[in-house]
């Protein structure tokens, strides 16, 4: 018997591996999904407007649910309203790949950040089944819920999901407790959910890139390093508030300048370092704020994006360095306070990102490797299993407008490298078990 | 007869040109005045909340014209609650030599901005009655409603206050009609105070200087050659609003920059000019202004001044010129609006600015000539008369501050500035009849 089944074992291996690279998701079918699940909560301005727990959500996790059941996956929705579902594997003492995304999005957003993700995991599931392909490992769809309005079903699963952060509310005007519940979920018993280390295999997500490296740069596939930690440092600029007509040039202490000199040196400092680190200064305000009178503080917000917290740290470093300088010169004071919204990074498993590399390039398709600026579900199931992302191009780097666009050659790629990381890891994994 | 008139004459002008300088106001009374106006409306934090229209400006508007009344003055209240005070002189031919200030202050404010040039005025009439001096114009102390709250008095005497002008809403809570109501005025008979031109001999105001550069300078007496003019302008410079975290450095159109290195400009365009013109920026905002989103919008507010508008234009005109390279370089673009708040330079007459040096000079005092970058009554009385501005210093520059002051050397110095400019230009206005 047991030399029967390792006899089968090498036989389905060496199958497996000769002419798995045929197989093939339904281009089609994927990408009329995807314009499917679009027309619920189209607006006129061509935007969605399918945030979460809205009845456009609730109507499209209808049809979510549909096709996952046609695809043969056994439908469920756990206490945080996270759509799960689950397809056996040959050995059912292995753990599952889990695999998935989001369908929710921003007020007025597009068609494709979330559901290119969803649908394509749902579409590998379909492939599988209509061929009679089988995985040793069992197979788990996730749709997350409400990843736009803070990653609330991965956070869950992660057991980071605070009842404080349940009472929040959503765009949709319930709270996350109200939208859990109107979605079908138990959000007294969320904490029941939290999965331990080792309870999933592997997960995988496909995403728009929201980027525009693969887009201007031609290529297909982004391999992500991982997500980006995130920092958030407020300057605040005192000199003396006076009168704009009676103070002289040289008696004024006018915080403008030093802060806008500021400006332009962090921009200067992120770029003199090697690496794809960025800062941005999104919000600056004058006070009092009135034409006719000099300012006296100017507060600006610096934020500072790595996948290494180190490298955001020097950087952060230099740009304080330059702040006391340039307050100094100008007889003014910089205070700096770090505001916690500090995610730390969520770095991609090395093994999985090398399988998505090959099975990118046996696909004959081309790749690079690249961090994720911005956040997403795989970062909170990064806390409990190993993690990979697969990125296709998003025209332009748009994302979170109705513009955001992805072609139906670059989704149906994204679709099939998913697929073959799947098959790849479902060999890779049981043979190291 | 008519030769025993030019005898007197003579006598007088010869007696006064020999002897005037001796005269001299109190200088205790005057700041033990000062002092006691103070206690009108006096806050814990030791500033001044006697905006006009409120309890204490009408409480204070009874002690005012008390002591008027023991000056000798002849006291009414005109229907814009302006206080008149008049003295005939020895020619009723001839047109009155005005002079006064307010007595109102901006919320918090000081003891010293207004207070220090009416309660000269009333203190030169004081000396002049009790030392039974005559002049030969009719001289009118003008006591001004509301100049913190847009010099409402001063323009009701130059026809510039309007209707609509009268809904708006002062610092009191009380509209300006229903606050010159509350003082004694007849709103609705405002339009028959505008005066014309002629109607007035002279007008002078004394003030604290409310810039620092008598203070710097230990100059005593400032020679105010006008009023300056104040224009605004608003500045859009517009980019790509974007994710903060996915879009490379290289890949940003990031209207913060531009807008910073205008800042900068701004500050080095005005300080390339030769002159007392200032240029400010003490309002900037960028859109959507959230730290995670690099901003497709920032709008900054430049407020140029100075005593001539075509100054003003040549400074307007290079830092337009700056903007338009900034946003080139940027890959932004930039819209500029002419913002209406524009007040036209009020010139101080020659002849007056002379005859003020001349007095401070005999008096031993030093003088400046300057410009004054705040507005005033003066302003609105230009429109119609000839005027002459005093300035004493003001300690550090301050004011509409409780830590604005004067000192009781200055503000005599000031007082007695102004008496001799009066008897001076008595003199002279009277030789050109």
């Amino acid at each position: 018997m047991k030399s029967f089944l390792l006899s089968l074992f090498f036989f389905i291996q060496f199958g497996i591996g000769y002419c798995q690279i045929e197989l093939k998701i339904n281009k089609v079918r994927l990408n009329n999904s995807i314009q499917k699940l679009s027309t619920y909560g189209k607006n006129e301005a061509g935007g969605s407007d399918r945030v979460a727990y809205s009845e456009y959500d609730r109507e499209a996790r209808k049809y979510i649910k549909d096709l996952m059941i046609k695809a043969g996956l056994e439908v469920s929705t756990d206490f945080a309203g996270n759509i799960i579902g689950k397809k056996a594997g040959l050995n059912p003492a292995l753990k599952p790949i889990a695999f998935g995304s989001h369908i929710d999005e921003v007020p007025n957003g597009g068609d494709y950040d979330g559901p290119v993700g969803s649908l394509s995991a749902i579409e590998v599931v379909q492939t599988l089944s209509e061929n009679n392909w089988p995985t040793r490992h069992p197979l788990e769809v996730i749709i997350f819920t409400n990843e736009e309005g803070g990653v609330i079903g991965s956070r869950a699963l992660a057991g980071q999901l605070s009842n404080e952060a349940l009472k929040i509310k959503s765009s949709s005007g319930l709270t996350q407790y109200e939208g859990i519940k109107a979605v079908g979920g138990n959000p007294d018993r969320i904490s029941e959910l939290k999965r331990n280390s080792g309870d999933i295999a592997a997960f995988l997500e496909l995403h728009i890139e929201q980027g525009g490296n693969l887009d201007r740069e031609g290529i297909d596939i982004g391999v992500v390093e991982g997500i980006v930690a995130i920092e958030w440092y407020e300057f605040t600029f005192k000199g003396l508030a006076n009168h704009a007509g009676t103070t002289p040039m040289d008696m004024r202490k006018d915080p403008m300048l030093p802060a806008s000199r500021l400006v332009l040196a962090v921009n200067e400092i992120v770029n003199s370092f090697d690496g794809a680190q960025v800062a941005t200064v999104g919000k600056i305000e004058a006070f009092p704020g009135a034409g006719n009178v000099i300012p006296g503080e100017v507060k600006l917000n610096v934020e500072i994006r790595d996948l290494s917290s180190d490298k955001i740290h020097q950087v952060y470093q230099a740009i304080e360095k330059k702040a006391e300088i340039l307050a100094q010169e100008s007889g003014t004071t910089v205070s700096i306070n770090h505001i916690e919204v500090a995610s730390k990074p969520a770095l991609a498993n090395p093994e999985i990102q090398k399988v998505i590399e090959s099975s990118a390039k046996e696909l004959g398709l081309s790749s690079k490797y690249l961090p994720s600026g911005a956040g997403h579900d795989s970062q909170e199931i990064a806390k409990f299993a190993p993690i990979g992302m697969i990125f296709i191009p998003s025209k332009n780097g748009i994302s979170h407008s109705p513009q955001e666009y992805s072609s139906p050659e670059d989704i149906s790629n994204g679709a099939n490298v998913l697929l073959h990381t799947i098959l790849a890891l479902d060999q890779k994994l049981s043979s190291n078990n």
